[in-house]
């Protein structure tokens, strides 16, 4: 079968690999009908050193349940299923906490001998837990939103729900790539009632203003905390969502946000130290999120989808096929892209 | 009347200043009956610049209203009264939400022309917001532990509250400070189940086990996160309660930490930045905790002190009167005290 590969830096191929076999009995194999490339995909695209061993990338996708083992119950050879970024046993005291992603018994895709989602099939360990049945057909046109399950719509909501975002409250968001975006999105749905999407790309935020953003900031650093104070009546929103990772974002997190105020954050963090000191201190700020167990929102998010009531698969604004996809990287780094979707 | 004043680093004196009068006619002037030395003194103590004005300090204390405002409603000449650490008008949107620390109309003890609470009286700003009237006389042996409400007892209970500690809970206390044993008295009367006192000072660690502590460890650094993951099959607790404020402190308290845990902090950060990182992200830490509102607790935690369920002025050790106050800061310093307490 084909599979993408990284194999450093800007090289992404597209090459033949083995098909996948069950090794445990607690595998499935999973011939994949979308995949996508993530945000996060593009740090490595972005630095990772020169290898003469290509690596396996992509973690998000959806598909059709070819083989399975004989230990996995619930699920059929025939299953429409959707797979979280991690996988995971959902049966470990971590995963029964909603912590999926420290998962005693889980791990990435992509590593250690386990496929990446960006490829014809995959195997898929720990299928019982990690994989959720789609109550749909594979030609549904739903397929877009549902895949957004798999982790930016899940990342999205991840970092509203451990920012504590509630009825009436305000927000803002920082980033307006499509985890942004997702988490604009989520903050409507849980009742934010100004939301605040701090990004530059008027297209991007536009889609933004359809997801519930009340007010865009296009300014950064100093002059964009200014503006969102400003809009707050020079307080800060109660809750800020940091999707982009940068220290230059978190720096204006900690900057837009109201004393008692938390801070959430999804994007990847490109730095080791956050400014914590007296300010934050004075002014008792949190400081959560992290690396969202999208599993454990998998559920909960898909009835919404199902009825229509979000529609996350609009962060995907660029189609294709396996082949491109190294094209789709370039696009999505050039920001020409918002989201790859990929039809294998 | 006599108060004491810092000239710069470790330079303490007791001087006479001009009796305190009501300014505003929502001021009151009390008489102190009981005061204190807090740990966070002892940073100025350590560190403050020389100069040829002295500053007020103190910042813990309870007494008897002597004077009274004419827009102070609720509380009269004669009330024996308690004042948390800072002033507050205990009604704006911040005071609200129980975050009197960053109230609108209030500040700090000591500075601005506000009196320091180390003295025989104190002109009390927005009296009626600030103070709470107590149910005893000045001669109960309850003092002590009621002048924990004003700041330690209650800045350990924000640290635990922040936290989220929650009945069976499993939490680490850095620092076998007054801060650090009231965190594990608070931790236990909110029902944690194993609490882990990190502290070196035997004197001090006996009375973290008489106020709930069920483990205490000695070491340091990398071996003392060792230890908290020995005693935790090796994932580390769900809460950290980091009373001490060194960067070290702060660096062991997210080592100690479950994945998916919280460390809340109450030790005033020494440092500007803090280790958050992809370990941090990756395992869904939250980082809390702050400056104590106490003013929000102290009617929440009351009813406890004056029914004997807990004891949190025991961290008083010494007691001396407002003269000998230069050679409590020095033993405090020289950690030959736990906690004085002035009877001025």
């Amino acid at each position: 079968m084909k599979a993408t590969l990284i194999y450093g830096k800007g090289d992404i191929r597209i090459e033949n690999v083995p098909d996948p076999e069950l090794k445990d009995p607690t595998d499935a194999v999973v011939r994949v009908v979308r995949s996508c490339i993530c945000g996060s995909d593009l740090w490595p695209y972005g630095s990772k050193e020169v290898s003469d061993e290509g690596a396996r990338i992509g973690h998000e996708f959806l598909g059709i349940i070819e083989d399975i083992g004989s230990e996995v119950d619930g699920l059929a050879k025939g299953d429409l299923v959707v797979a979280p970024f991690v996988w995971a046993d959902n049966t470990c005291d971590f995963c029964a906490e909603g912590l999926q992603t420290s998962c005693r018994h889980g791990g990435g895709w992509g590593m250690n001998g386990v496929d990446g989602g960006q490829g014809e099939a995959v195997r898929v360990p720990q299928a019982q837990g990690t994989l959720v049945k789609l109550p749909v057909g594979e030609d549904s046109a739903l397929l877009p939103s549902l895949l957004t399950l798999s982790d930016v719509f899940s990342t999205g909501h991840h970092c509203a729900v451990t920012a504590g975002v509630s009825e009436g409250d305000t927000v803002t968001v920082i980033g307006d790539g499509a985890v942004g975006l997702s988490a604009v999105l989520a903050a409507k749905r849980l009742g934010a009632e100004q939301i605040i999407l701090m990004g530059r790309h008027t297209a991007r935020t536009d889609l933004g203003r359809e997801f519930g953003a009340t007010d865009v900031v296009a300014e950064r650093g100093d002059e964009g905390i200014e503006k969102v104070r400003e809009l707050t009546g020079g307080d800060g929103t109660r809750k800020v969502l940091e999707c982009v990772g940068h220290e230059a974002a978190i720096d204006m997190a900690l900057g837009a946000v109201r004393s008692g105020g938390t801070v959430s954050r999804v994007g990847v963090p490109q730095y080791d130290k956050v400014t914590a000191g007296s300010q934050f201190f004075m002014n008792n700020i949190t400081l959560t999120g992290g690396v969202a167990p999208a599993r454990a929102y998998i559920e909960e998010l898909m009835p919404d989808v199902l009825d229509g009531k979000v529609e996350p698969g609009k962060v995907f604004d660029v189609s294709m096929g396996l082949d491109d996809v190294p094209t789709g990287y370039q696009q999505m780094a050039d920001r020409e892209a918002l989201k790859v979707i990929v039809t294998p």
